[in-house]
């Protein structure tokens, strides 16, 4: 059964989180060999392994939720009974890489040629404007799901596809202008997605922000 | 009625948030000029502040909750049913200001001479330690409700606390310790709770880091 957000966006449960691992007794453990994780799945074992080998501190921010009733049953936990989805107000990952402050938004898609703009919001590019004027960096990681391709395509690139869309132009970017304009990561075994491979590239110098 | 985390820490309400505004026609608005507003408030007007103004992009991050069930009702917006309040990983508030990622939590107490050290816990301060070694700034904001003064602490004075509690001694730390190794924040019409000013005064270099 599909959820989803006031705005119409179809919420996926984060699933090693919010349901409840069930395991039976003398049950094989079986691996899949990662096959089928999602995106944000990928990035938070991303985010652990660099957190564990001491390379940076990402972390995905929580869902934003309203709360509007709490139940409290005596000598148990706190049982919220009725809460809904908010809007982000910024992206979802964030946090510090060699001093740098590092802020990105991660969205996949199903198309084989282009990348829907409309994954993205208005006031996420405001925000990752914001995070750039103070000398952050900020980049969007988009996967084609079909193909399993991932990109971090830079902030600036991702504005320019983006206010051209504003002006009259496509409502999307083709796969040859994200090849074209962002960095293809190849996916690994640990770190799965090693994004922080492109931010060294990008920025080799300690105080070199080129976002 | 109070609310407790499955930790048993009180859940208050964030007002404006999530207990809905209604207004009555004609009732005209009342200000009682900002008395009793929580640290948090405070500390939410000053962020928006610094965003609108241009001087930082500091937010506080969402609470983090459990989803377990959700309810999608035709033509409306998705119901979260059930849900627990889960203990932050790290802390509240993160950003970045003049380059430098900034990362802290605030806690206030009704104690008029020593802090409670149970405000915080130990994985915040194992976060805040991961933020030092990767060149970011981290510090808690502290409130005395009763005489209203703002402390920031920075992160190695309270680690030194910390570490004097995990050796056997005091729960606590004094107000005169707070004030010996912290810098007071004197409230203001705007923003209200001024700590990147204590920012400018310890790191007023680009690249200096004192923290």
């Amino acid at each position: 059964m599909a959820f989803h957000y006031p705005n119409g966006k179809k919420f996926i449960f984060p699933k090693e989180k919010t349901q409840p691992s069930i395991k039976k007794e003398n049950q094989p453990s079986i691996s899949y060999g990662k096959r089928g994780m999602t995106l944000e799945e990928d990035l938070n074992e991303t985010n652990q392994f660099y957190l564990a080998s001491g390379k940076a501190v990402i972390h995905k921010k929580p869902t934003p939720v309203q709360i509007v009733n709490v139940d409290y049953p005596k000598r148990s936990a706190a049982v919220i009974k009725e809460a809904y989805f908010k809007q982000a107000s910024t992206t979802d990952y964030n946090g510090v890489y060699r001093g740098f402050y590092i802020d990105f938004e991660a969205k996949e898609t199903r198309n084989k040629n282009s990348f829907p703009l409309q994954n993205f919001h208005e006031h996420q590019l405001a925000h990752m404007q914001q995070v750039i004027d103070h000398k952050g960096i900020a980049f969007v990681i988009i996967r084609f799901s079909s193909s399993e391709e991932i990109f971090l395509l830079p902030y600036s690139p991702l504005r320019k596809y983006w206010d051209r869309m504003k002006s009259g132009g496509r409502k999307s970017m083709t796969k040859n202008e994200i090849m074209q304009d962002g960095y293809k990561i190849t996916l690994s075994l640990q770190p799965r997605i090693d994004y922080l491979k492109i931010i060294d590239h990008l920025c080799p110098a300690a105080d070199d922000r080129t976002f």
